[in-house]
């Protein structure tokens, strides 16, 4: 081990107090992204990053506007010509903490219990993206950076990255890398290494009906009309079939099948049914015949309500006939599932089967295509040995069931591969209340990031 | 024409102005029974009603409480025992307002224009209660009654009347009558006098459904559990079948089938295909196969979404899969139909279909059974014949498709028949945004229930 390596590491260990001060300072600025009046929110966040980055010695630090929120660079480009280039990325916006009486503690006021910190973006991903700052900082303090480095932190996961895709098409010498390192993935569990291969992707839509032109007495006009909220409720019911497959014309045709190799790899990881008893808390499992629940939530697509919304939904009764019902509806897809193709797929069955009692339209909100990252490239070994150093055993490799748009973006538009990792935990609650960042993983994954870019940089 | 009728339709006739003054204080009061917070208002409305019935020289006068809003009783009981005795029912309390936004003017700020009186209540059932009272304001200037009379003005018929059983059971003395006076049905126009005879009952639900025990990240966890709302949507989807028929077990079997005759008559009313798509705005109008609209709406039970809940239902996206779903579902019943019979069948339903992924409980909110009014009865009689002497023209009877559950409770407690009549239109917008009551059928029908109480007291 390098003596610089070593430095940098036991530089991290003795800041995790400073460490853990600084992702709650991050964690109380309720960057929710999706929220229309959170812009100043927003701009704080990116600010926090921009001068923490440049407390750190990063180069070029600049907040960079988009359509709606900016993204933070900055580079340290020293390592020279023959040393290679990795862009981090990471998300400095979080989800809405709604419902907010569902949380224990105040989603935006941090709180320490059990080695957890609860807060809404601890672990998705303000811990992550923090956890690759602190790495870079542990090298700088030391030494001049191994490899050449840059970082985009954007502010619009939680949205779909709207503007991202635009984002690095306009400023792709800028970002132009060997390598992008994503840590907005995360681990199996405490004691898991864990490196995701595979990510679904994502098409997210909101469904508009109307029946009739107001809201109508459901007594005097019950028998009359199409109730919206009813051909709703059924258009979504046929959207599954009794095998719980999607019934969306040809929605399966562009599935990439897995192989039995694969299969059998996925049956080894430590998810089986109890796993996914104890985090769901559901009554009983449930999806798509013939497939288990690891191969269903990574490798198989799905259709889940979001939200849905019609008549009277306060205390009591209101015997209303609504004119109105509304449900967002969003597909997870599997390579090699396009998101426009699905909207054409939605539009499709809504046309074949909602009766003319109503009419519709579909908006979409967010989508991002699947990807799958390749086992043998460079950046997969070196992430796999920095892992195996601290953990002390091989990382397993899975599937994702959640999205990252920007690792298909940055490989269609920079051409560069990313590797995925992260030190969040199966239970943190992500897009949920009371979510939570367990800190010992978290020390440990900067700890890793540090021999990933000495491995890296050879 | 007797000499004292024609001076009380002379005081109404000049009454014109303060009539209308005293609705509009009378609808200024928000009375939502529904509304949590609403006592203090609920009580000001029945203190507002019991001062105008002592005012115009009603005796025992008193504002009586039970589980819920209290019932504003009064009588003048003066016409001798020969006499007949005439309860007239009413209620003081509104339906919500919301969605206040779709409203032109404020609800509780009563707003002439055009001949109609716009304010939630106005038609439904303020005005219709004040008529009666008015009438007899009318007759009580210039004379004794004509008959015996009783006032039962409640404050939860919006809300199913949860207290009335009871307390008509246990004022059954205090209540005991010839024929209850209920004016809270409407008319089919302006110029078409109108007693219904037939009532729809009502059974109104709401069913929660659990899957996870918390909201999860659809990406993470979609393919690994049933989503509450897919199910819910499913299982209301199937509540009806490609006819239109419901599908509850046995939904049909305590239906009461109209004669031949019954549907001819129906089908001279003026209420076709134009009627109800003038009244509804519907792109088409929709329901059980095999019967119009008019016999959909009056004659055949009918199942309608008025809530529905699950989710994110805010702007924009969140890539949530909810650990719950509420629906508010009720049945209009007809003629044989009994709630606690759909009860039963609303649960068997969801018990043989509803999937072990989800868990669910069914609430019952409000419930009446339906009616049908004997047509050859003395009161009918005498509101018929003041029906055509005001309006000059033979009344149309027809079935109702909203539930008047007082009807059927003074029927099986008090033992005594109900005439419903009332004169609002069915473009009131009843329940909706924008109520209103048109003004000259209002006060002609002020005229027809001064005629009512002297046909009827001989």
């Amino acid at each position: 081990m390098t003596n610089q390596r070593q430095l940098a590491l036991e530089y991290a260990q003795k800041s995790h107090e400073p460490f853990l001060k600084q992702l709650i300072a991050l964690c109380e600025i309720p960057s929710i992204s999706t929220e229309p009046d959170a812009k100043p929110d927003m701009l704080r966040a990116a600010e926090w990053i921009a001068e923490k980055l440049t407390n750190i010695g990063i180069e070029n630090v600049k907040i960079m506007p988009t359509a709606k929120h900016p993204v933070v660079y900055g580079d340290y480009l020293h390592a020279g010509d023959k040393a290679p280039t990795i862009l981090v990325y990471g998300h400095y916006d979080v989800q809405p903490a709604d419902p907010l009486e569902l949380w224990n503690t105040p989603p935006f006021e941090p709180t320490l219990k059990d080695g957890n910190l609860y807060a809404r973006g601890a672990s998705d991903m303000k811990g992550q993206t923090l956890a690759g700052i602190f790495a870079v900082e542990a090298i700088l303090q030391q030494d001049e950076l191994p490899v050449n480095i840059k970082f985009m932190i954007e502010g619009e996961e939680e949205i779909g990255s709207p503007s991202l895709d635009d984002f690095i098409a306009k400023n792709a010498d800028l970002l132009e890398c060997d390598l992008a390192l994503n840590p907005d993935a995360g681990m199996l569990g405490a004691d898991i290494p864990t490196i995701p291969y595979a990510l679904r992707g994502l098409a997210y839509f909101e469904i508009r009906m109307q029946g009739p032109s107001g809201d109508l007495h459901s007594g005097m006009f019950g028998g009359a009309v199409l109730n919206p909220a009813n051909e709703l409720a059924r258009l979504i019911g046929g959207m599954h079939d009794q095998n719980g497959r999607i019934t969306l014309p040809g929605f399966y045709d562009s599935v990439l099948e897995m192989s039995e190799d694969e299969r059998a790899e996925l049956a080894r990881l430590p998810m089986d049914d109890d796993y996914f008893y104890y985090l769901t808390g559901a009554p009983q499992l449930h999806g798509e015949k013939g497939f288990s629940p690891v191969e269903r939530v990574g490798a198989r697509p799905t259709l889940d309500v979001n939200g849905f919304l019609s008549g009277f939904t306060g205390e009591g009764s209101k015997t209303v006939l609504p004119a109105k019902a509304m449900a967002k509806i969003s597909m997870r897809l599997v390579a090699n599932q396009r998101p426009d193709e699905v909207e054409k797929q939605l539009r499709q069955y809504l046309e074949d089967n909602a009766r003319p009692g109503v009419t519709w339209e579909v908006i979409t909100h967010a989508g991002g295509p699947p990807s799958i990252t390749p086992l043998d490239s460079d950046g997969v070994k070196a992430l796999a040995a920095a892992l195996e150093t601290v953990w002390g055993k091989k990382p397993m490799y899975y599937r994702v069931g959640g999205s990252i748009p920007v690792v298909a973006q940055i490989q269609t538009i920079l051409g560069s591969p990313s590797v995925l990792t992260g030190f969040g935990l199966p239970d943190d609650n992500l897009h949920a209340p009371n979510e939570k960042l367990t800190l010992a993983p978290w020390f440990m994954g900067i700890d890793a990031l540090i021999h990933f870019f000495y491995n890296f940089g050879g």
